[in-house]
């Protein structure tokens, strides 16, 4: 993907981190019919699902069959989640774009969400990067927690910059830095950004961000600014966070999109399709979504002169 | 007030700004109590009311009542907002430290307002100027639409140049440049400031932004990069569009207090304080804010390990 200065791309990541936190089980025809929107709407990358063990996150257990029978425009990247060996063999056999893995930059919270170490779990990435390199598909490092961790707070840059250095390692393509429950501000990621690009200036790192107190697009502005052209989002704003009931997860794709749009910085992305499906996604989920825009209608919608 | 580079005024308009456009009459103890709270935490500027008629927003009809009965703390600026030479001598019977003006950019927002054109609006303030320069009280310039217009879509830079060049003929000592409704992005709001710096250095330039289309922090952290430090925010961000049922208003004051906080940068506001008078404040109009920090808690807020 070519990065010029006016361009940015937005991988949506509803149908994963958005549908995961949901409390029903989303149908799978439901899940199908957003992926295939957000591909016709333009996104030109989507998570699609999880490949997790389906007692753990009931939401994901029809990973295989979305990723079977979503229509595959060719104009999309559908990545999917993995967080170990068996998941990756499963992930494998539903012919994925990328596989995403993902791991915490904070130790308390990796135990928590993977039952191990930080560098435990890199170790046995390994293997899952040599079956992705024997298929042929490429691989994402995801770091969450990497702007802060809701037990330990802070996180060490060089805690960090070790798991990027370790993801290079094994053969990671790109990195995603998370900001897995909302605790980035706009000077940290830049810092942060600074940080990464110094090591390795060509490296494309993305960043995926949370809304949970009302900076993420400040988050998204920063992270541009410092040269950052790739960003998670979740149609709709879906997504929550498990520490906080009733507080927004990711930030929203439209409005998202409607600030580049604003700025003059392409999204590929055709909003008003986008504004459709996550219309129909909030009615399909039956409870508002947090999008502003859905709300509001597009900056430049204009009103009659009363 | 002295600007340091770690140092940030927020004045809360909840008061008047969020109030407005309540759909129930806020009964006068509880706008009492909000304005006594805010000033207890620390929020250095507060507008408390509009000095309009009673008719055109029924909401603020208990000005008088609310402006003499507040427990006047001596490190909190009062300030009233007033539409023309009427409103100012009610408003200067009552003490305020400051009266705040205001008049759209935009022809037709100011005609659908106030009934009469941009330099019309302008004109008539002169008077109200003169008086409150009899009676020793500052006057700050508001300039709404300053980022966009409903009806007319963008606003020429030319325009904002304008309306502040008249303030200032007029004796503001500031201006304050409003995104109505919020159609500011974080670009537009950096060449506008360079603009406005530009031609006067030194001028007191404080931001009045809108979360409409969730761009709100993200507007505040690009005029902080410009060297802005006087930000409106409301707490709760309670507020509204009138254009767009549902959509959020003003920026939110702890959200606005948490992210500077965040990033080392002094509110000289207690956000805790905050966060509780937002609290009360919830359950006195009986329905959710649009806070998020409320809903997350602060960003250093950690939880147990599991």
């Amino acid at each position: 993907m070519k990065v010029s200065d006016n361009r940015v791309w937005i991988s949506d990541v509803c149908p994963r981190d958005g549908f995961q936190i949901e409390p029903e089980l989303v149908p799978t025809e439901v899940k199908i019919k957003v992926i295939d929107a957000l591909s016709a709407a333009g996104v030109t990358a989507i998570e699609v699902t999880a490949f997790v063990h389906p007692k753990a996150v009931p939401q994901m257990a029809d990973a295989e069959e979305v990723m079977l029978n979503i229509k595959r425009n060719p104009g999309t990247r559908y990545e999917v989640l993995v967080p170990n060996y068996r998941g990756a063999e499963r992930a494998l056999r539903t012919n994925p774009d990328q596989l995403n893995l993902v791991v915490s930059a904070s130790e308390s919270h990796n135990r928590s969400n993977l039952r191990r170490g930080t560098f435990e779990t890199l170790n046995e990435f390994v293997e899952v990067a040599k079956l992705c390199a024997e298929a042929g598909v490429p691989v994402r490092g995801g770091v969450a927690t990497s702007f802060g961790c809701p037990f330990e707070g802070k996180v060490a840059r060089s805690r960090v910059l070790e798991v990027i250095a370790q993801y290079l390692d094994l053969g990671a393509e790109s990195v995603t830095l998370a900001d897995t429950t909302g605790m980035a501000n706009p000077e940290l990621v830049r810092e942060t950004v600074r940080d990464v690009k110094a090591k390795w200036p060509h490296l494309e790192i993305h960043m995926h961000f949370h809304n949970t107190r009302g900076m993420g697009l400040a988050n998204v502005y920063a992270a541009y600014v410092e040269g950052i052209r790739h960003f998670d989002a979740s149609l709709g704003g879906i997504g929550g966070c498990p520490f906080a009931p009733g507080a927004t997860g990711n930030i929203c794709t439209e409005d998202t999109v409607n600030m580049f749009h604003d700025m003059n910085i392409a999204t590929g992305i055709d909003l008003d399709q986008l504004l459709a499906a996550s219309r129909r996604l909030e009615r399909q989920l039956g409870h508002q979504l947090p999008s502003q825009v859905l709300k509001a209608g597009k900056t430049m919608e204009l009103h009659p002169h009363p």
